[in-house]
């Protein structure tokens, strides 16, 4: 039966550059499924609500409609154990690495790339997106990011603990990528999409995990329309 | 055969605060095992060069010397594999935690809390613990912890992702505690044992969680003479 992934998308289908999509895209390559993917717009809620969801990422899968990239992950996994698995242990014990990027990554990349995403929108999504976010950050979108340049060197500090781990083995998950790879990397694919404003020093064992990341899958995200190089 | 857990201890040997001592000491408590302790001061590095350390916990179990609470956390998995498993998978997957720990969780305490170790400790320990952590701060120890009302916000901001995991489940490791729940909670029993400064409010989940360590195996942390009630 058809597989399909509702993911985020600008005005131009080709730019994917939701976080959470990405988690569940990476997880679906690392299962070796491909699914048709389902462009989807911010201000597209009925496309999703007809499917009991109202975020991206969406899968489709046979007669299973999975809302939520941790239950899409949890979903593949049991749908498909004889695949490589996306946790290693317990599912449980992913929390905290999710926890740590949305708390600290993401949260760090939005304040110096939110800026740039809305040139990549059409009319009514730049709308919904500039209003929505200012009225989180409580200021112009262009004032979050003003100084970013200045603030790069806290952002990259904040790194210390998967730098600190990426010294020691290749990936979160050891030898090989697991989903704990997947969910941070989609939080630099987010800022690789829509900014040209580079995160990682090329001396960062970082940088070079990110290349790993990139290249994972047939080279899956690095075929993706970026802003950086 | 005898079962032995070289532990840092102040001038007053229940006074039990290394942060990695408590690692292990947490971690055979899981197992079920008890280990008899060898209280060990700063400056008496000949004591370990015997055994071929430098830093405690050493674990001296049976015929084998185990240097390094990671070792020893991996040493008691193999050994003794019937009971509570401290690793639900590999324990590479436990790297990220322990990276931030050292560079988010002590990094913080030590800044909170450093300078009322040197009460805990003689004569020559307190010389020795001064100016090697004077060095290594570049200032005076009260000068490191002068300000730490102030900084204190900054810190329970920094546990964030701690937060929002025990927002989701009772421990690191699910439902059951494991070998992640010791490494945090080996930081936050180093300040318990030398501080009166409170480190969590509360009304934190974090604070929730850390009564929980402290009543795990029969009371064994609690029980340890501490500065914070």
């Amino acid at each position: 039966m058809a597989r399909q992934l509702f993911e985020l998308v600008g005005s131009d289908p080709a730019r994917r550059f939701s976080p959470y999509c990405w988690r569940s895209r990476m997880a679906l390559a690392h299962k070796g499924l491909d699914a048709e993917i389902i462009p989807w717009r911010f201000t597209e809620t009925a496309r999703l609500a007809a499917h009991g969801g109202k975020t991206v990422p969406i899968l489709l899968d046979g007669d299973a409609v999975v809302t939520d990239s941790w239950d899409i992950a949890l979903h593949l996994e049991r749908a498909h154990p004889a695949a490589a698995a996306l946790f290693q242990g317990p599912p449980e014990t992913y929390r905290f690495i999710a926890a740590w990027t949305d708390t600290v990554v993401s949260a760090g990349v939005a304040r110096l790339i939110v800026s740039d995403i809305v040139a990549l929108l059409g009319e009514a999504d730049a709308a919904y997106f500039t209003e929505s976010r200012e009225k989180r950050f409580g200021m112009k979108l262009t004032q979050v990011t003003a100084d970013r340049e200045a603030r790069l060197p806290e952002f990259r500090a904040s790194l210390a603990p998967l730098r600190r781990t990426l010294g020691m083995q290749p990936f979160l998950g050891g030898a090989q990528p697991d989903y704990a790879d997947y969910i941070v990397f989609g939080s630099f694919m987010w800022a690789r999409v829509v900014s040209p404003f580079a995160l990682l020093a090329e001396d960062d064992a970082v940088f070079a995990w990110h290349e790993r990341l990139l290249d994972l899958h047939g080279g899956l995200a690095r075929a993706v329309p970026a802003m950086t190089a």
